[in-house]
This record gives structure tokens, C-alpha cells and sequence, in this order.
């Protein structure tokens, strides 16, 4: 697909235990190295879109592996700084029957939460891009890396790019002094297409319903600029055991997806970056409905691929899709 | 939790297959410690009881690892005895699907069954002890085997140490020439929780009835000083996937648990130990229906960890009893 | 089991990347030797039966080590062939849940399709023989190899051996410029039981019928010695859970097999062979109904199996077909 | 051997890829718990002697496995804090040939860095104690931290247990405001046994001289509690290959070790602070030359185990410094 | 180092059997893409130089993993084929001590070797590019690969690149009818530096001497087109002790490198590619002698590394030409 | 080579720890069989010699899958005898550098132990065999093994079989009554070749001798069945350095090997049981020299190989004895 796309955001090292270790057993890890907006990145790369990532590492071996793994996967890593410090880090077991996936975080004071905003030239990098990508993660982190994301959200909207926003707030982050009310209203306000579930509707957005649609519509009240909310459903009927849905508000109506059973779940850590680039692509060439369950197929096949990043191929999604070849083995 | 409790068996060396490999197949084996008292003296250790486990072992690099694992669990290794000998040992081949696990034992003429009764000063373990925990499978050991829990029995009755015994009837042990019927109702008539299904019934208090409840009542007319029996009811659908509930007879009426559905099951071994320790750790502080549902909770959450030990925490336990949190990506 | 089988067909080292890796993702692969006739020779070796397989390896260390794994499986190997080239492999990708399992097959040009039909002394092979086993994979790969399989048959017809035929139509190959209804057809006119679904009817035998006993009754006027038609009914839920049965056409009537509910499948490959096997087995010795249960059951075990053999007892067949000790702990 | 010795210092999670990988190629990590000063707590539990060790801990999982891993090891934890933050990492690439080792640091900001020093009631850990042991590392840390360090040489001399120090400079660290000249002094001077090699002199001693005696000597004139001064000289022919001494000057001579050749190095981190052990190990029970050939003897063993630890016996060291049973397979 | 290098040549599966395993033994390979020319690509792509490599890749998931491999080191791999077809394999067993490591190579009929040299556009990759690099092997695998050869040579040599060739006669390869001297003189008397020891002269240049500068005067004589004749002499100790040093014609005088001792070697594959690879870097920025050294020193860091690649920096390297932090730990 | 040669004694499960790790680190164990006469049968039919060994199995999956190995191996299998009871085991911790390798047996009331030595038809079992191998292991094992190794020197020495005893003695089997000297001297009085150093001579034939040759001649005159004594020399210089020779007296001269330096050791275990192998194999077709070269050469290359067994080829043995191709990369 002849697009571009940029995303913004920390790259993680995740140290996994292998199996169903728990963390007091394990004596090693698997690591890869993983973040929301770049799971969308690697997705988008992998799908033939020109995809590329906008962060900072450290600079040392780990950036450099960090970096490769980006290579690997497709994207374009000319947009990457590289500074003294320490790369972020989260720890993850893996959940299975009742027992719940835990992940431990251990990214304060990184490379990327430092990193001086100034540093980046957006215009540049805005050249010949046709979709911006950012989470609420970002402006979360420390205060230079909320800057960073407003430069690059006044930059996108001032060249005409497209904008999407995963609000996903978290409550653990946002430790720099700011409140997300602070914070997120000015990003939203210029960004397309934000993925958002209630809980987000209320705390980065100050709109409290109980119901989604009347929340997308407040929402596109207050912020005109939205033209789609997404969120998925997801019931966990154990850590081995999902079914997922997903829905897209277009201004319209909310269209629903196909809802999938979810057994045998290998990773679910990244699903919902899958959802975003599924959504992503599917808008860059189909219509609303199709890619809404492009999104949501290709967010039921990375939960079966180990690690962060969603390596399927278009074609897969598409025979998920249409329910061709589904757990078949192909010669 | 500040109560102390005691525990006395065997321990051996468990080697499982990896994956799901066949013995037949299996180039390497996954190594653990384990016996069904040490695995109840672990889970308290780590639901923060004062736990000690009264073992013997073989004075060599087995037995210092055997030991070193019970440290690293928070169990107290100051009544283990070593001696010249041999470590029992038994192989574990993990079932799947329709396949079921099987279970080599090689723990004949093991450091435990030869070891000398009269070694042991209880009443210097039982010192400060609340509770002390056996099982059927210590008298059927070994002639020596059964007199040091005899003499254990009966100092803790001494010393007013409340006793739980696990029937577990094992009809492949039995070989030195004692019935179970020639030892096991002395054992219990000094005990004041036993686990008993209909099986353990019949081949160790000579009790024959089809209801569990009239059992419970006969049980406690033979033997008075039982206050609670209880057992667990698991229905295997395959290996994979099982059934479990538990119940508790408390001389008064029988208490059911909430019946849980498990599937994707990474490893069963100590399922029953778990359910073991959950009862006691519930009956130190917790009202009946309680101390039940603790303890099929803690059972369940075994199911998804490898190797024989329970290692979840007591709020991990609480939150599948209530509901919460259950399967989901704890962040 | 006092019979003698001989089965004839290409084997090929098996890569399949480790747990649910994908290939772009894989840095080792499992390695395994098997292939579809082999497979039946494993099955039976194990099961009792005196099993020879004939084929041709390369004369290099891989060639050694696919002998040497076949003599581990109790195959005799005294007909194997030993030449200079290549061994066909073929790699395997995992699927989990919705994602499919996918092979990349790599066997063009191998020493076995490159070999010359008559170094083989078929006479002498089937002295004392009961049983020959073939499939249409063998007639598919090579001018060279039809020969091969076509020699096999016809000996095996004149000395009064049983034989099987797995049609197993594969589009991928007959790439030597011969079609399926010039070859096939004379194989199976000598056969005695054909495992053949719809598919094959029309692609080996010309035969179009949407109902599975018509076509058994007509492919029985066209090739009078088919005693029995087989196939398996498989009901692809996802990758992990599938739904198999099976249906033995007999001449008299169709006799159909208990259905299998297969979840936390382990690995798919083989299960084919398996059922191939159990037939082949259970037919040796037992009523038609019996020989279709135990082809099933031992193919649904199969599925709980790392790799592309059935390892395991006829014991465990017979229990899973009475439905006894189903996914116990047996201690 | 009835002694007590107490280390303090902060303890990492070493997170090291398998076998000779490079950081750049590493798909997982060996993880195992490691600190200077812990490491020889270790060894001297593993030889009998009564360790604790103090420092802080991550109130999370990993503050837990590696309280578990000291218990594991023997080593008192009693006086372990846990605190909200993060726990020190270091990322290691084992050399092979004439490629060096290589450590990546990720240790800033760490609950033991932030710990507040008044927390601890030194009187109470010293109650019964034999030694204390600190390193230079500590005081590099963190102002906290090097308070923390005061405070337990001040309350150690008070009570009159022996004192030991590793000066071990490190450029890398010092990096919260103070140089080694403002803080080292004052602890040298209260400490018996320093371990200190020509640089160690120069920036914590502020001793410029070429040769070691005549710095030892300058060393005692000007801190006159130094009893002891002892050094390593190891010479790297390759990260597989080096010689290794030691050497001791008790006030009087300079004692020398015998020299190994350590051929096939498995592991060398560790090796100064397993020295260091049996440093205080042999002194608290043998004379200086016994003492000296101990430590180096321990020293190259480690050397052949991974990890950061010596799990090696009293047995097995003083068969190497006797020369007995050297590199033999015992039976 | 802004240089733009080309290579051409078949990268193909390395498959090798884990630590010491021999191929009986094996029952999983570690898999990694390699190609004597790829290697070098990937080496100079390290070290900073703009390195793009050409070649053909099945179109399946095999030719998709060896294009990302390639991204992740930083090869251009925008000039690479993809066509459907096999790709090519080898199989590694790593020797130790006395005993030899072993390749079984299978790489015939691979879609590089089936290769339509047409398809190629050599004009456009050689814009702006300083170098090409080809071997000997590209020539001796078909006639198609010749002609890619040949006609890669012609462009660069009309394009003023600067061409290096690696002769590597192989007797094994040279199948398809040509012998290498029909091919290679033509190929040598266009290129500038040529790696050839004396088997090499004699087979591919007709030359037959038994001194090395003796013949590399003939060879400039008869291709007066070679400015440089490179080849290292390795002496085997043993398959984990080596010794190497490499000499350098520069027309005038014969340069000899340091000699290595190279015990407990990792892995030798690659290590001649990784002297190349040196070569090139050096003499595009250094004098004679000093490319010399690099080259020889990058071969010796190579011999440490697991892998056909040698991901080593550039001051990795000239540390160890300087005798710098050689085989210690750098923290 | 078209001989027959037929071994008897125990054969154990090896559990041994991975690379370099510690019994008390361990949590998983490479599983392999072995035993020093059935290594003997692997290494002479991976010889091509046709192997029978004779031993008991518990008939458990254990048996059996020590059964599959040593088909692997192509040793005949057919005089295996299944009983009830268990499997020998040990536990094998790899040494490095100055520290040894550690055995840990486990062997005691084995299935082979305890074994009834009448259940053998030895007279059938020698039918067209050339050589019988015993070892001074299985008559120290029981009263039971000690009359299976008499009836069975007895029976070939009837049969005209020649005979070879590995005297092995070792201290701390001997646990049932007998000692060396009361069994020994039968059975070595009936065997043409002795394996026996000077413990072996004090203990098991009460010659007292420090000179070899002395011992042999006063053998001869105390056996006069006895043709060749052989023996090897072992330096250890470290257990991964060691130098290795043998000598073999034919009753007129003692031949010298030559002396090989082994750095880099794999796996020492089962290196005098190739040495034993190599003699025979020698023995059976080639001169004296030739014979003591080939199992002086075997014995290396055992060295290089995990496992108990030597899966070397004749060629590469001899390519050793030729020092060609020692180390190389071979293509």
C-alpha cells in the first residue's frame, strides 16, 4: 500500500518468563522489544506500508538491538535519536486458566521520558506522510515527552496529515506533576480518529456516560475534529480464554463488528495495538465497516503469535475475515 | 500469618518430560522438589505462616538442593535430618487432550523409608507449633516410615497441636507388610481434619457407604476427636481441561464450594496439596464456608503454575474467590 | 501382534519452528524425520507388528540419522536404499487458534524421487508379508516413483499380500507431467482398502458424487477388489480444537465412529497416519466396527503427541475407546 | 564454623545471554540475583558461616525472587527492606577468545540508591556479629547510600566486629555530587582488611605509588587500623584464558599465593568478590598464608561456574590449594 | 564511513546442530541466513559503510526471514529477487578439539541458481556505489549464476567501481558443466583484489608455484587488471584452537599481519568472509598495512561469535589491532 | 566388519546437569542410557560390527525407551529380559577448568541387580559370536550379576569366544559380601584380554607391582589365558585439559600409542569404554600397533562428543590415527 505513515512513542525491552513461569521461578527471560505506537508501526511495515518510528534510545548495545528489531520488522528508523541513559523496561508473566498476566514497568528516568523535544525537526518528517499515530501514553510519561507529542500533533495537523489518537489512559503513569484533563483535551482536539472506552471518555476527556454512543457524540461536540471513536470489547473468560469485538462510531452510526472465541490465547500484550493498525490500514483503502473488521481480525491472530508485534500478513487477516482457512494446516 | 505449623513426609526429585514429550521420546527432564506435606509446608511458607517441614534427606548435592529449594520457599529446614542413601525420586509425564499424565515412581529404599524414627524430638518441633500436618502416604512407606508418624501424631496431641491428615490412599505403596487398616485408624483417631473421599474410607477407617455425608457421620461416631472432613470432586473432561469443587463436612452440615471450570491446565501435580494448605490457612482465620472456598481457589490457581508448588499469593487466592481480577493483564 | 507390514514411501526431515513461533520470527527448529507411509510403519512397529518400510535416504549423516531414527521407532530397516543427493524436508509452522498451521514443503529433486524402481527386489521384500501399505504421494512426486509404487503393488497383488492405499490427492505435486487419473487408477484396482475422501474420488477415479456411499459403491464396481473405504471427518473449530470422526465403508454398510472432541491440540501432523495405522491394525486382528474405533482414537492421541509419529500403546488406544482413564494422572 | 558475618550493598538482577551470543543477536537473558558484597554473604553461607546480608529491595515480584534466591543461598534476609521503586539491572555479554566481556549498567534511581539510611538499626544487625564487610561500590551510589555506609562502619567499630572493605574504584559511578577523596578516607580508617590494588589507592587513598608494598605501608602509616592489604594480579591472555594471584601483606611481609593458569573460563564475574570471601573465611580461621591460598584457590573455581555466585564447598577449595583431585571426575 | 559497497551472491539456511551435537544426535538446529558475500555485506553495513547486497530469495516465508535478517544488519535489500522455488541449505556440525566440524551442503536447484540473470539492472545498482565484491562460488553454481557474474563485473568494471573477488575454488560445486577455468580468468582480469591461495591459482588462473609471491606476480603479469593478492594462513590446532595471520601483495612488497592464537574457538564459519569484509573496509580509507591488520583482527573477533556473521564495531576491532581490553571485562 | 560381538552389564539413565551448571543450580538434566560395556555394543555397531548386549530393564516406559536408544545405536536388542522393579540411575555434573566432574550413582536394587542370572540361555546367545566383553563393574554389583558374569565367561569361553574384561574396580560398588578377590580370579583366568592398571592388578588380582610391565608378565604366569594386558594414561591437567595414551603388552613388548593433548574436553564419560571398543574393533582385523592406535584415537574423539557414546565413524578414527583433516572445517 503506497502510504506513509509516523508514529511517536517509547520502545520498551520486554523480559518475558518462558512458559507459564512465574516471576519468582524464572531464571531467564525472553526479551523483545516492544510500545504501542510502534506495535502499529511494525504491523503497518509489515503490511507494505511505508511505516516509520519517531523515539529515542540509549546509546548503547540495547539501542542498537532495539533499532535492528525495528530494521527487522520493516520500519523506517532514520527518525531515531541516540542519548546517554537507560532504555525503559517491563517484565511480563504470562497468565494461563484463572490466573491473571502481570506486568511489572520499570521505565521511569529513560532515554525517551528525557528526551529534549526541541531535538526533533516534525516538519521534515511530516514530508510526504499521510497518517499520524500517537498514544496517551506519551504525554503521560514526563513532561518533555508531552511536548513532544503536541509538537508533533500541531505539526501533522498543520501539513494536512491524518490523525489517531489510542487515548488508553493509565492511572500509573502521569506521575510529572500534570493531569491528563491538562493535557489531553488540546492533542484530541486535532486528532481524527481516537480509540477510547469509557473509562477514557472520563478521565481524559471529562465526559461521563454510561453509554458509548451518546459519549462519541458528546465528544465530537466538544472536539468537531473527530471524525471516528473505536473501541473494543474484550471478556476475559480466563488469561487462556477471550472473546473480543470490536465498534466504530464514523459520526454516524456505530457499526460492530464480527465478535470472536478466543481459546488457546499464546500472547494478548499487544492485541489492542493490533486493533489500531488494523484500523489504520483498513481506512487508508477500504470502507468503514471493512476495515473495523480488519481491525478486529487482525487483533484475534496477534493473540496467537508470541511477543509484541502482530507478523501476519494481509492475507491472513482477510481469510479470518471472510472465515476461509481458519485453523487449518496449509500446504 | 502468625501461627506456626509442621509438616512431615517424604520429598523427592521430580523429573518431567518437557512439553509435552513422552517418556520415550524425552532427551531432558525438568527437575523440581516435592512431596505432597512439603507442598502444603511451601504454600503457607509463602502465604507468610511460620512453616517447618521434618524430612530426611541424602547427605549429598541431592539433599543440599532438595533443602536449598525449601529455603528459597520460605520453609524452615532446621528438623531435616541427612543421612547416607538414596533420594526418591519419580518421573513425570505431563499428559494433554485425551492423553493423560503419567506418573513413574522410584522411591523404594529411600533415605526417608530407611530412616530412624527415634532421631526425631518432637517435642521440641512441636514447641510453639499450631497446627501439624500428615498424610497416608508416610505410613505406607515404610515400617519406620509409619512409626515416625505415629510418634508424630501423638506429640502433637500432647502438646495440643491441631492435626490434619490427608488419607490419599495409595494401593501401589503398602509392601512392608502392614495393611492400612493395621495403622491408619490410630493415626486418625487423634486427628482433627481429614481428607477423605469414598476410596480413602473404605481401605483406611473400614468405613463402606456410597454417601459422603453419612461417611462423614460414621466417621466421626468411630473417630470423635474428627472435627471437619473434607474432599474435592474433579471431573476430567481430558487432561486439558478438568472440573473442580470442594466440600467440607463440619459436623454440622456440608459446606459446597464454588465449582470452577479449568481449562488450558498447565500442570496438576500438587492440585490436591494445594487444596490441602488453602483449608488449613483457612481454618487458622477464617470462618468455614471461607476457609473452603480459599482453599479450591488456591487448588485452581495451581493448575496454571509448573512443578509441584503453589506459588500465588494470598491476595491472588481472594481475588479469584471473589471474582476479580480473573485472567486479566494486571499492569 | 504376529504380522508383518511393509509400507513404502518418501521420508523427509520435518523443521517446525518451536512452540508457536512463526517462520519469520524462528531462530531453531525442532527436527524430526517422518512421512505419511513411514509414520504407519512407526505406528504398528510400536504396536507389535513386524513393520519394514522401504525407501531411499541420501548416503550422508542426515541419511543415517533418519535410519537410525526409524530402527529407534523398531522399523525394520534393512530395505532401505542409500544413494547420493538430497533429502527432501519439509518445514512446519505451528497455528494456534484462528492462525492456521502452515508447511513449506522442500522435496523436489530428493534421492527418493530420483531413485531407480528397480534396484528394489520386491519379491524378496514381501516374503511372509501380511500387509503393504502405499499412498498416492509415492506416484505423485516422480515418474521414477510412480514406477516404484506401481512394482510394489503389482508384487504385492501376485504374492497375496493385503494392501492399502491412502489416496491423499496433493494439487502441489504432480509436477512431472503425468495427471492423477493416468497413474492412480491402476494402483488402486489392486488394492484392498482405500482411505479416500470426495476429492479423491474425482481426482484419482474420475468418480463425481456429492454423497460419500454412493461413491464408495461405485468406486467398488469400477475397482471390484476395494473391500473398504475410508475417511475422517474433521471439523476445523481453530487450529487448537478440532472435531474428528471417522466412517469405514465395508461393501455392506457405513459404519461411523464415536466423534472426538479435541481440544488444546498439540500437533495435527501424523493424524492422518494414525487413523491409517489403526485400521491397518485393527482390521489385522479385529471386527470392522473395532478397527475403526481404535483408528480413531489412536488418531485423536495422536494429536496430543509432539512430532509426526503416534507414540503411543495399543493399551492406551483400547482405553481411550472404551472412554476409561481419559486425561487421569495415572500414578 | 560458628562465626557471623554481615555484608551490606546493593543486589541486581544480571540479566546475561546465553552461551557467546552478542547483546545485538540476544532473543533471551539468563537472569540470577548479584551484588558485590552479597556475593560474599553467599559464599560464606554456603561454607557454613552465618551471613546476613542487608539491603533494599523493590516491594514488587523481583524484590522477592531474589529474597528467595538469598534464602536459597543461605543467607539470613531478616534484615532486608522493601521499598516502592525499581530494582538495579545489569545486562552482561560473556567474551569468548580475545572478545572482551561487556557489562551494560542499568542501576541509577534504584530503591537501594534512594533507601533512607536511618531506616536501619545497625546496633541490633551487629548484636553477635564476627565481621562486616563493604565494598567502595556503595558509597558511589548515592549520597543515602554512602550514609548508609557510615553509619554501618561507625556502629560495626563501636561494637568491635571486624571490618573489611573492597575499595574497588569505579570512574563510572560517583556521580551524585562527591569524589572518593571526600568519602573513602573516613571509611578506610575504621576498617582492619582492605583490598586494594594501585588505582584504589591513587583515588580512594590519594596514595600515588608504583609499587604495592610500599603503598601498603603508606596505607598503614596513615589509616593505622589497616591490619591487612590484599590484591589480585590477573592477567587476560584472552577472555578464556588467564593467570591468577594473589597476594597479601599482613603489616609485616607481603605474602604470595600460588599462581593458577584458569584455562576455559566458564564465568568471571565474581571472581574478586569470591576471593574476597575466602579472604575472611580463612582469616577468621586459619593463618595469613592459609588464608591467602584459600581465597585465590576459591577465587579460580568460581571461575568455572556461572553466575555471579560461588557455590563451591570448603572441601573442594582446599583440595585445589593441596592440588588433590584437580580437574578429575569423582566418583 | 560514507562508502557504498555491492555484493552478489546466494544467501542460503544455515542449519547447525546445538553446542557440540553431532547430526545422529540432533533433534533441533539453530538456524541463521549466511553467504560468503552476504557476510561481507552485512560486516561493512556494521561497520557503517552503505552495503547492498543481490541476490534471489524463494517467495515464501524463508525468502521473507532472509530479507529481514538482512534489515536487521543493515543491508540494503532493495535489489533483491524474489522468485518461486527453493531456497538453498546447509547443515553444520560444530567440531571440537581433534574432531572436524562438517558442513552437508543442499543447496542445488535453489532459485538463485535457476536465477534469470536478465532480470538484473546492474547499471542502476552500481550508481553511485565505490565497490563490488563477488566469489568464486557465484560462478561454479550454474551457468545462469556465471552469467550473473559476469555480467555484474562488466558493469562495475565499466562503471569505475572498484572490484574485489574471494576465488574460494569449491570442488564440490563446478556441476554444470563448465570448469572454472572457462569462467573465472575473465572474471579476474577485471577485478582489482583478489583473495587466492595457492589451490586457487592453480585451479581458476592456471598457475601453478609453489611460493605465494612468486605467483601473485605471475597472476599481475596475466591480469594486470589486480592491484592486490590477500590470503590468511591458518594452522589447525585443533577445531577449538587455531592459529591465523593473513598476508597482503600490494604489487610491491608482501605484508604480513600479526599472528593470533586463537583458542576456544566459538564458531570459524565466516571467519574468511569476515577477513574480506576487513579488507575492503580497510583499503577503503587506510594504508596497506593497516587494512591488513583490521582484516585479520575482524577475522579473529569472528571466530568468538556464533553465526556466519561477525557483528563486531569498528573499534571492537581496532582495540584488538592495538592489543587493547583484550579478553577482559568492560564495564 | 562381519563379526559378531556380544556385551553384558547394566545400563543407567544418565541425568547430567546442562553446560556447566552445579547439581544444587540445577533445574533440568540432559537424559541419556548408558553403561561402560553397552557403550562397548554402541560404539562397535556404529562400527558396523554386529553388537548384541545383554542386560535387564524394568518393564516400564524407562526400559523402554533405553531399549529405543540402543536400537538407535544399532545394537541387537533382542536378548534384553524386562522385569519389575527400577532403573539404575546416575547424576553426572560436567567439571571445567580445576574443577572436577561429579557422579552421583543411584544404582542400587536395579531391575539388573537383582536380576535371576538363570533366565539367560547364554549357549544360544553366543551362537556365531566372535568376542565376549565383561567388566569387573557387574560382578561387584550383586551375588545375582556376579553369577550372571561367571555363566556367561563360562559359556563363552565353552563356545570359543575370545574374551575381554575391563577390570574397572571400583571401591564403593562391592556392598554384598564378596570382595574382589574372591570372584575376580575366576573370571580373569578365562579372558584373552585384560583392560587393568596397577589398582586393578593390587585389587582384583593381588599382583603388587609399581612397574606395568611387571604386573603383566606376573599375570601371564598367574592367567595364562591372558594375551594382551592395555592400559591408558591419563594426565589431568584440568578437567577441560587433558593428555591421553595408551599401551597395550601383547606377552612380548608393550606397545606405546601415540600421546594426544586434549584441550577443550566436551564430555570425559564413557572415554575408556571407546578406548575398550576401539581395542576390540582393533583386535578383530588389524595388527597390534594398529589395533592400540585406532582405540587410543577413538578415546579422543569420545572426548569432543556429549553423551556416553562414541558416535564417530571408522574413517574418522583413522584420519585421526593419520593425524589428516584433525580440526578442519570439511565441506
Amino acid at each position: 500500500m503506497n502510504k506513509r505513515v509516523i508514529t511517536l512513542g517509547e520502545i520498551m525491552m520486554r523480559l518475558s518468563t518462558p512458559g507459564y513461569e512465574r516471576f519468582v521461578n524464572a531464571s531467564n527471560f525472553n526479551a523483545v522489544y516492544g510500545g504501542a505506537e510502534a506495535n502499529v508501526a511494525v504491523s503497518l511495515a509489515n503490511w507494505g506500508v511505508s511505516a516509520a518510528h519517531v523515539t529515542a534510545f540509549p546509546s548503547n548495545d540495547l539501542g542498537k538491538a532495539a533499532t535492528q528489531y525495528l530494521r527487522f520488522a520493516g520500519v523506517d528508523t532514520s527518525h531515531i535519536f541516540f542519548e546517554e541513559g537507560r532504555m525503559g523496561l517491563y517484565f511480563l508473566e504470562n497468565g494461563a486458566m484463572q490466573r491473571s498476566s502481570k506486568i511489572i514497568y520499570d521505565r521511569f528516568d529513560s532515554v525517551f521520558a528525557n528526551f529534549d523535544a526541541d531535538k526533533v525537526d516534525w516538519k521534515a518528517i511530516f514530508e510526504g506522510a499521510d497518517w499520524f499515530h500517537w498514544t496517551g501514553i506519551t504525554p503521560a510519561i514526563s513532561a518533555s515527552a508531552a511536548k513532544l507529542c503536541q509538537d508533533a500533533v500541531k505539526a501533522a495537523k498543520k501539513q494536512g496529515v491524518k490523525i489517531s489518537g489510542d487515548i488508553n489512559y493509565r492511572r500509573n503513569l502521569w506521575q510529572y506533576g500534570k493531569q491528563p484533563l491538562d493535557i489531553m483535551p488540546e492533542l484530541i482536539e486535532q486528532t481524527d480518529l481516537i480509540i477510547a472506552g469509557l473509562t477514557d471518555f472520563e478521565n481524559c476527556m471529562g465526559i461521563y456516560e454510561s453509554d458509548f454512543v451518546t459519549a462519541c457524540k458528546k465528544a465530537q461536540e466538544q472536539y468537531p475534529s473527530i471524525k471516528y471513536v473505536s473501541t473494543t470489547y474484550r471478556e476475559s473468560i480466563s488469561a487462556s480464554h477471550n472473546k473480543l469485538m470490536g465498534v466504530l462510531w464514523n459520526g454516524k452510526e456505530l457499526l460492530e463488528s464480527k465478535s470472536y472465541d478466543m481459546t488457546h490465547i499464546v500472547d494478548r500484550v499487544g492485541g489492542g495495538d493490533a486493533y489500531m493498525a488494523g484500523l489504520i490500514y483498513g481506512l487508508l483503502g477500504a470502507d468503514d465497516q471493512e476495515a473495523l473488521e480488519f481491525a478486529v481480525a487482525a487483533s484475534v491472530l496477534k493473540h496467537s503469535i508470541p511477543g509484541d508485534a502482530n507478523f501476519v500478513t494481509v492475507d491472513e487477516v482477510m481469510q479470518l475475515v471472510k472465515g476461509e482457512n481458519v485453523g487449518k494446516l496449509l500446504r
